[in-house]
């Protein structure tokens, strides 16, 4: 009963196994290798259009490197106020940009709002060298509360950066959750809604350690190759690296690994509706499912073994707040999460 | 015949065993995990001494880090000129420490002078906030030209660096080549001889993408941990990067593989000895070989298939400069290198 | 009628003559002069504590080295809302740090609450490396919103700093309109509070370009003189910056100048007071008027000449928001304030 | 008999006057004022093209951000081996650019070689992520061993930045004494030559604190006010600044300053010509004298109460090293050098 989150899961089958086929022989090192070359084909057929695509081994990596890519020293990153790269990544992307500055913008289950975006923009004095300026937006793909961007909402996102000049960065470390719960094509809710650079995860649906740079603007991937290797993240046996993700991709294997994720999420979630002491914070559209319970019921599920951890700051829902006596706990899925587990913890949120 | 480096190789069949024994269910992430908090003893052991270790992907990632833990903004990291981290890394220091300065000192076999660095340091305007001030000094075992510091050789430059209040690193991305070669004690070329803070190299040796930042000094380790994260070198699923670490150092294994491939890169250097268009640059201590080949001999051994690379700058050797006619190449052997190979290669130098 | 800010004033008698009398022939340069020596003994005096000054030419540089000095890369800055490093200085702190992250507070007349302070701090997941940790906290006096911080209400948030372990830095842009206020030693509301590095500002209050970094912790002070020349702030005619901060603290002058400041100030809000188409938003302890005013009134004044602006984000006292029709203005009174022309100012006021 | 620095002198009386003279009533400030508004033109006219000028109040500064403005943090800065901006500013731009690197070339008399720079951009592995790119030159007018550039010299450089899509900077913290020296226009040894931007020099010449960033591409000049907002480095009132530039090159001031001192450095240098015990190192072009002098001779001056500075580092000329108990001394005039100090620093030396 791992809940704790979908980065605890390992390595799927079939991304174990691309890395030991891939450990065969001599390869080109530092991107230098067969695989690394396919790169950027096989995202480009995934997302239907050209794209450039920049290997790393972790998220916090794929993140700061697009963001250092699309916003100056003096720039502003305008992203969610629950956002991971506000809150969880140490401030790498302050350091990696040489001190641009992120502004925790008001959301809605942890989605940027469109309208008080709008209104910061509008209040912002523009031009003035006192003040950071505006570069970049960042949005997370599947939020930080578990909520998933349609893709009118990433386009109406995605005007709004067009019209003030700002790209428009994707963390989407949850992405194939995403368009597993849309079944939209990923190019629905990137480059078409505006987005001009991806993080497309890879490490918490089943790779062992991968996320891709995707970028949608040619231009903006040429600094990416010097960034990567000034901050020692250009991996010299890359074709491992390669292997993971072009797995990954391949024959829907990721949309695979996120429909059973996001499968186990809603049954989790359901059976959390029907509990006595547990309610869900929100109606979870992935693999993340927030939910209030009573301080018995969350000792229960921890002795009998159950992982998960309490969210500490704020809630999904401003209309939905906890209770007297509830807490707000986060319960995350993966590909690896077994049904079984999954009752099993029904039962004893059933019995509680 | 592939000889362009050792990072062309791949993972060891008992690193990749590792990987797979570890992806079996659930594990706590970024750190948590148990293989992660086996890492301080198993290092400890293996160094004779209670050491912190942190793992991390790439040997950019564990020097740059290294450095930035020993360095002030305003320091000065001296280290040889022909260094990875003066030469190969892009800044990568540069950028970490806040705009720390590398000044690459005269070297000898692409080892670090020690009367060269004391006089470098007696002539230091010490003080002076007009000029950058020493901090820490940077050695590489094996160094860029393939020879091994002696453990002596080492200590004497600890000792100046504890004369001049400086912290020593060494960068071991071949540090068990180095082992291989001087059948020492790990702890005879690092805390011992005034090494605080050591890249262990694994990756170039049969590991998939794998350094310990191996600590002496436990105040020097506070640090890392934010500066890991604040890079985006702290890995999720940490517990595949622990078990590669691991494996690595079990029974000897990483000795192993490096004597295979000492032997491999002495096999290679007995060729070029006694060839007719080519003769050493230096005596190659390691798998490392530097020889000085003709036009005719570089061309039949491409056009056989052999894969390796000309050195643009410098020679190992001063009394041993190239002679008309002949440029600098680098060899290099590996785990995976195979006798045949080598052997196929004195062939083709034997014979033209 | 310039009410704009105190820095649109120019340099006060005294002041001029002493750079004037700086200028007779040759003195040692970077700090090498007989002025700058006598800094640390003279605000020494002033403190009636030992300190170690650090000249420098503007607000910015003094707030932003500040910070460096006691924040890491992965410290949190933690400071008002609508603090001066928060909001108005381009994320120098930022760059200077080497990515450290400012976290705006709840402020109650622009000063931090220490309510909140201590709530946010509890909650700080501490010594996780994915949260920057807090490590510095920065308070201006007078607030951005002209309020006074007591000398109790300092010691209280030393008290917090001090419980964890968090480094105190005061931007005293205003630090002698506080005093002139007060009526209290520097020391009162300085190290005696639990202020650890204070940014005592003279240009606002007339010098022409001279700041002073005070430290009161001589470990502190170690990094500042490389720091300071790291970021081109060190001026090499050093005697002319000393010249000014000694004129400026010599017999008092210091608070001559902000008695009449604050005097002016106090007048102007008087006008504005009794007015029938404005009101104070908040009642000024020094020389920062903020006043709801209506548009018939901004334009009969900007009309006649006088030269102010609007405040854009918030406003001062939660109890006191401005209604339908009025607009938040700030303003500044300084040491050049001629009584006369605030007394033009009522006029209009009081007849709009 | 000071001759330590030309920054040991003062301010010129113009200039002072200029000072006082900006001192009246109230002005708009962070360069929103009269004087700063007139820079742009009153430059362009010297300079006879259009040009954007950013006032600050040191040379490092002006260095500085000069160089963040034309290097990624990627780039490599190739500058003399002897040159200011390498040794001499703590690693200034190694912060500010965000961790370029700086390449200190081979001169002669501290000038950048042609030939020399010509070969390191050939043999640079271009493109290649692990290598710092090289993105800009800088070299020093007048040079740190006194030596002018030609037009056609300076052109050189010029001319190889363009091939190679490098920008030219230029450190002009003696250009006045460069243009004195050289009777040219200052058009002829910048813009018309290839330099792109310029740090253009007044503080050691007659200013009490200020230096002009005079850009000659205006693309070049976007990032500037918010770079030297984030450094810290715009003055609040910056009339003063304005006012001190617009007085120094006004009516040829400034090269009636420069022209007194390379008179003093030419007067001075003729009397160590003629020396039994002191002969020069190189002959000087302007104020800056290097010349060998023997222990009893130093000791002479230094007990007569002249003050100079030995030169740690290197000497001016290979084909003129120091002899046998000889030492490199350094000797600057400035535009406040009496005749008679040189006379009687002259009868010593005739004397000794």
């Amino acid at each position: 009963m791992n809940f704790a989150s979908d980065n605890t899961s390992g390595i799927s089958d079939r991304i174990l196994a691309a890395i030991a086929e891939a450990n065969s022989g001599f390869a080109g090192s530092y991107g230098g290798d067969d695989l690394t070359a396919r790169l950027d084909d096989a995202f480009g057929a995934l997302f239907e259009t050209a794209v450039t695509v920049v290997p790393v081994a972790t998220g916090t990596a794929a993140n700061m490197l697009s963001l250092a890519a699309i916003t100056p020293p003096w720039g502003g990153i305008l992203c969610g106020d629950h956002s991971h790269v506000m809150t969880d990544e140490c401030g790498a992307a302050e350091l990696v940009t040489g001190g641009a500055k992120l502004f925790g913008m008001a959301t809605r289950n942890a989605k940027m709002r469109a309208d008080r975006l709008k209104e910061a923009l509008a209040a912002w004095p523009g031009g003035v060298p006192h003040h950071v300026q505006p570069a970049s937006l960042s949005i997370s793909q599947v939020s930080e509360f578990g909520a998933v961007w349609q893709p009118e909402e990433v386009a109406q996102i995605g005007a709004i950066a067009d019209a003030h000049g700002l790209k428009l960065h994707m963390d989407g470390a949850r992405f194939a959750n995403a368009v597993a719960t849309l079944q939209c094509a990923p190019a629905d809710i990137t480059w078409k809604a505006g987005v001009d650079i991806l993080s497309f995860g890879a490490t918490k649906n089943g790779a062992m350690a991968a996320e891709a740079i995707v970028v949608f603007d040619p231009a903006l991937a040429e600094s990416l190759p010097f960034r990567r290797m000034k901050t020692g993240h250009l991996l010299s046996k890359s074709r491992f690296l390669a292997a993971q993700l072009l797995a990954y991709i391949e024959d829907g294997h990721w949309l695979a690994l996120a429909n059973h994720s996001n499968a186990m999420g809603a049954r989790l979630a359901a059976a959390l509706e029907q509990a006595p002491n547990a309610r869900l914070a929100l109606k979870p559209d992935a693999n993340e499912v927030f939910a209030y319970l009573t301080a018995p019921l969350i000792e229960a599920l921890k002795a009998a073994g159950a992982t998960f951890h309490g969210w500490p700051a704020g809630y999904p829902d401003e209309a939905n707040p906890p209770r007297e006596g509830e807490s707000l706990m986060r319960f995350v899925t993966s590909f690896q999460t077994a049904p079984e587990e999954v009752d099993r913890f029904a039962e004893i949120v059933a019995a509680t």
